[in-house]
């Protein structure tokens, strides 16, 4: 089960780069050099058009097609999918010398070299075409998505003829006409289409949603100087185009810039098409102000600032250290919470496989990154929950739950996973939201967000919790049956240790925060008290959500009956009751071929044996770490890793954080390895469909939580660093209220030190100690450093 | 949930009857009005047409469509489903008086009368039809299906003038073009079309599966002699018709015959397609040959047969007398063994519902009554799952089991079900058929079935066993795990106590049989070996099956092995492996607006807690009787019986037969007391959609083995009847061994004869009686008077 690299990508630290273009690899190159601003995502595919594979793929968050299934007889099963719909190409270009079409599919090249520039957000390419009749032109093409106005994005080509003069003609144009590739259908109606002189527009309506995508661009440059002619060109029916015919002087560059813009409308009710509509009629006079160098300059000032906040370094492992970068890169690229109300799909904004769902990765895998990174932007991730609260709630009913049951797949709010199994069973989604709001509390302090979105959402999830479990052996068990944990691998069982966990820290935290809110009138107002502006709103806020002192006490009484499955000899955790009863499987005696096991195996004989996908127990004990002995942790580790096959990818990354932590230093290294260049390596071989968004967040906590021994649920930030044995060392830097740390690990030291003067006070290796922004020598105690 | 009678049609012990027409009822009285001959069923609506709410359907014992669903990504998810598909309206029959149509739905009429006539199996209707001129005219209509040509069936209309003259035409055709009504859309392409003078045919063909119906038909009558005219006539593109003007005379009695002849071919390859092309070009010749007269004297004696081997007589409750005869004529038509490798559909060939598929209910419900009142037509029966054992090997290896795997819902041996769930998790259709050959075998001693067809099935199907099962506890413990029991309100489950106990019984039934095959060439050979004709044969039937001394011995260690759940202080059998733990429903404080569950539940709710549909753990107690002390199954029975919802339809029979055994009459009376008019009561309101066919068997069982006490898994048959309090007695007869024995039981006295001198030895309520020709009376013990 090994997995092995296929590397194509040039290592450098800053840099990834193709030099050569290898066809093989056409769509996996799309993928890795796709780029994106949370607004958008534009997949790294051929400015000028390719007749071999590709995938040529626009993506805007938010904006989505609609699927209906055959209604089920069974209530509660969902009957419709929600998809992120491939949209307009809005790089579209066409460049002819002569009757010659460019075309890397077909014409002659040479000199291919494609750059990412991870330090900029910039994306480059250059090559020399040969035409058929002999003459070198030579090109280059420059992209960026504006992160500071984010439906902003910019296309830069530079044409210059090798050793003759000669005519060339562009065509560029917005093209709405790219089939959805998954379903092989293009889901947009067009309509006011404008081919202007110097301005193309075009609107698209998503049929099966009634979402809009208003598209515009202009044009710039010097060719206008030398320009023969322009005219309107039909490409096909849903698209605006124009030709341009330039004269070229030999040896002379010509530059050909397009900035385009467009303006997504998710809701086509009330302020947001209002918005809409408002700015698409400014659309023109927006783009006549801008300027292709002044926004690549905000572009580079504000990857700069990105990088001085969350950048790692590696010494002495260039590979991981290239990898790191290109996950942060994507981390921000992805999502930094320019917009309330969207979430991260799976594979980010960069293909079309899971339809551009959201899953609780977001919770789990993601936020963590982000509170540590851009803490403004773990909010907005948490403010799409609150803002889909009403479609959790209709859902919940739907599953004869009261409250809000979060969808296991969404786009809109609405359950898209067509997999009753998954879509009914899976209560992670649910207390992910919980889990995610103490997170996020805990670490930024900040008690508004608490107040205003956390609370509602808290209550109602706990009111589901408290309608989906039940009790048994006469009220002195509560838990959760017919359930189907992370581990995907056990599908229908009962008292799922991490389920019930879950469960309990639910309702324990949220009855915890309405105990402080009930407090805030009295004479020791508690933090969330002060943090209330007076007694008058805290009240009303109850009122609101309809709570009693009989709901919490039942909450109160469910959290202290949960049932967790444990075994006091051994210590071990039961992954659900009955597990260890289980058949065993050796999976190590599974051939390779056998995987990926869903195809393989028949899908019943996957859930009847010991075998786990991914480690509900032990991921528990990395999220709620500090409650758990270490004694404990190693013997669970040992139990569970061996039956683990990691078929989820955020697997290997708790093994190797655990592993760490129990100072099995190799083993750690070992379940690290692949987790920086998953995609850069296409590991899985199928990078080609769009990069492992979600996953890439893992590679940073298992560098940070991982090697660097950061834990955050505790009372206060702790660090055991390690050092993997082929490093000099690495540092990293987190964002901490208002505050940056930098952690240095060398071979025999860790070096802390802060970006501003108020004192953070963290546990290293066990010890309290105040950090400042005088460096701060730790030496690694013996048993840490591997 | 008490169900309530909604009773329409008039009591009489011998015939159904409908006095005057209520289009409320219309296709309830359709499905009511049923005939069948097993290889053809025709509904119950009218020949002339009916514009109201009808279902003009006619299906055809192995003649079906196919649907595919998208394939699904993971192994052994059935891809396609295909359904039993209505066919051709061979009765389609318009008659005019001038311009105008006769329609029950829109004409005038009076004195409506429709019988069926279940000792004869004769459909009649009559009317008198008042025109919009004032005219009065008498018409008659009967029909039935051939039982000895099963391929026949006849049609009589009898026209009278009331007080006139006058002309009337008569179109008279073959109708493919009705829509399958579940679908909305008719998958028929038909050719071939003749309309000769007496004669029509035309040829049909499934779309989706390419199989082949050949319909033709003859007229006679003396509506001849008083011809006006003729002509063919164009109906639609798939219908062959005539149109006859006859002149009718006041008074007079006018008569129109036809018999048809439906040729179906299932298979299109091979001996069964040549066979189809002989007897299509002979049917025109055939059909000259054969009497309306002649035909219906036929079925008359045919169907006088049946009554003197299988009546069942209730005396003092005319209700249940007239019941159950339905049942017993259901059952007859729906099959009685006229071709081997058909099946009996949910339905029987009485509509659309469960798209005509078999399921494991033929084995258990249906195959008792067969076997004790057809033991040819019980064989037919499982040769169907001989046929179709490549079809099973088929399914077993899509779900990487060895051996053979029987669908769960079936027309050609595939599996159609949709459910994963379902299709992957229950192995009780697998199991079943071993109980069938055991069940069949046993009362028959036909050891020639056994070997030649029972024993391949029953070696395959203990490979699947072997492999689809587990070991636990290093080695001590075999079960199975994911299954999904008879009880389908406990989905994925462990160590089922039902499935578990028949793959035990699977493997020692198949080891016993094989031990006594071996033992064929020995000084003392068994009886299975007697009935060999020499030990090559054994040797060959063994060598052709590739059994090894290994295999046997795993089978014998796994069947030693087998966890069977059971708590020795209570006597208790747990329906599977943790299931005493499960939270508890009172299933009296459901509200009845939430029946049916799977309609009102949210899907995954409904297998959160004890509550059953059906009960595993007694079903087993009924199935092995002898092997259950009564103190045990009365534990059982007062353990689960509160837990069972019945929404499966042999649930309150399993139910009445213990409670009898466990005397408490009054309760056996209760569960029995809508089981013989179901559908005539239309107790669950949905009869319109076709008859609970395999459910009526039940209704047979819950009197012979339920009130008779009948048992027939022990060492010999045995009897222990009670009689419910408001009947004066009963009479039931059962083919046992080229004999039939009488049972009638009054209120104080047991009355046992048999057909023939060979003697029977059976026990009396526990002691041994040898019966013979001579009437035996048995006073009946107080403990059994109820």
């Amino acid at each position: 089960m090994a997995k092995i690299a296929d590397r194509y990508f040039t290592t450098d630290p800053w840099y990834v780069i193709e030099e050569g273009f290898n066809p093989e690899y056409s769509q996996v190159a799309e993928s890795v050099f796709s780029l994106g601003n949370e607004y958008m995502g534009l997949r790294g595919y051929f400015d000028e058009g390719y007749t071999g594979k590709s995938l040529t793929g626009n993506y805007f968050n938010g904006i989505y097609g609609r699927q209906e299934h055959t209604p089920s007889a069974y209530k509660g099963i969902a009957d419709s999918t929600e998809f992120m719909v491939n949209a307009v190409n809005w790089i579209y270009t066409r460049i002819y010398a002569g009757d010659e079409l460019l075309d890397l599919g077909k014409s002659s090249f040479s000199g291919f070299r494609r750059e990412l520039d991870m330090k900029n957000g910039i994306l480059s390419r250059s090559f020399i075409w040969t035409t058929s009749g002999g003459n070198k032109i030579n090109l280059k093409f420059e992209r960026f998505l504006s992160m500071k106005h984010v439906h902003i994005g910019a296309q830069r080509i530079s044409i210059t003829p090798l050793g003759f003069d000669g005519e060339i003609r562009i065509i560029a144009g917005l093209d709405f006409s790219e089939p959805h590739q998954s379903f092989g259908q293009n889901f947009w109606d067009c309509s006011d289409i404008k081919t202007d002189d110097g301005h193309l527009s075009i609107l698209g309506t998503v049929k099966t949603t009634g979402q809009k995508l208003f598209s515009s661009c202009r044009f710039s440059g010097d060719f206008y100087d030398k320009l023969i002619s322009q005219k309107e060109i039909s490409v096909n029916e849903k698209a605006a185009a124009r030709e341009f015919t330039v004269q070229l002087r030999e040896g002379s560059e010509t530059t050909f810039v397009r900035i385009a813009s467009n303006l997504a409308c998710q809701d086509m009710e009330g302020e947001a098409y209002q918005l809409f509509e408002r700015q698409r009629s400014h659309s023109g006079e927006e783009l006549k102000l801008l300027d292709y160098e002044v926004l690549k300059e905000e572009n580079i000032s504000w990857w700069n600032k990105v990088w001085n906040k969350s950048d790692i370094v590696i010494r002495g492992d260039e590979l991981n250290q290239q990898g790191i970068r290109f996950c942060i890169f994507q981390m921000f690229q992805t999502y930094h919470g320019a917009k309330k109300g969207t979430n991260i799909g799976a594979k980010g904004l960069t293909g079309e496989a899971y339809s551009g769902n959201a899953f609780w990765d977001t919770e789990v895998y993601c936020l963590p990154f982000f509170i540590f990174n851009n803490p403004e932007a773990a909010k907005n991730l948490l403010i799409f929950r609150y803002v889909t609260l009403p479609e959790a709630k209709e859902r919940a009913g739907s599953l004869d739950c009261k409250g809000a049951f979060y969808p296991i797949a969404t786009i809109s709010g609405r359950e898209c996973c067509n997999l009753w199994q998954h879509a009914s069973l899976q209560l992670q989604a649910s207390t992910a939201v919980a889990y995610g709001i103490w997170f996020y509390e805990k670490i930024t302090g900040d008690k508004e967000f608490l107040l205003e979105y956390g609370l509602p959402m808290l209550v109602e999830i706990c009111r589901m919790l408290a309608t989906r479990g039940s009790w048994t052996e006469g009220g002195k068990k509560y838990g959760y049956y017919c359930v189907m944990g992370p581990d995907e691998f056990q599908m229908m069982v009962n008292h799922n240790c991490y389920t019930n966990y879950m469960g309990r820290f639910t309702f324990n935290y949220t009855l915890k925060v309405l105990d402080e809110l009930k407090n805030q009138a009295s004479d020791s107002p508690t933090e969330v008290g002060r943090n209330l502006a007076d007694k008058e709103r805290s009240d009303e806020l109850l009122h609101t959500m309809g709570l009693t002192a009989d709901e919490c006490s039942e909450w109160s009484r469910m959290a202290d009956c949960m049932y967790i499955p444990y075994d006091n000899d051994t210590q071990l955790f039961e992954q659900h009751d009955g597990y260890f009863k289980l058949p065993h499987v050796d999976i190590g005696s599974i051939p390779v071929e056998d995987f990926p096991l869903y195809h393989h195996w028949s899908y019943d004989r996957i859930y009847r044996n010991d075998m786990i996908k991914q480690p509900d127990v032990l991921m528990v004990m990395l999220m709620f770490n500090a409650s758990f002995a270490e004694e404990t942790i190693r013997r669970n580790y040992e139990f569970y890793e061996p039956r683990c096959i990691h078929e989820s990818s955020l697997s290997p990354s708790v093994h190797s954080i655990l592993a760490a932590q129990i100072k099995k230093h190799a083993e750690a290294y070992e379940f690290f390895k692949f987790a920086t260049r998953l995609d850069l390596d296409n590991y899985n071989r199928n990078a080609y469909e769009g990069l492992h968004t979600t996953s890439i967040a893992a590679a940073w906590m298992n560098i940070v939580y991982g090697f660097g021994g950061m834990r955050s649920d505790g009372s206060e930030l702790s660090f055991s660093p390690s050092v993997p044995n082929g490093w000099d060392g690495y540092s990293f830097r987190i964002s901490y209220r208002n505050n940056v740390i930098f952690v240095d690990v060398s071979r025999e030291n860790v070096t802390f030190r802060t970006s501003d003067d108020t004192p953070v006070s963290v546990n290293v290796y066990g010890k309290p100690i105040v950090l400042g922004r005088e460096a701060e020598i730790v030496p690694i105690p013996l048993e840490w450093r591997g």
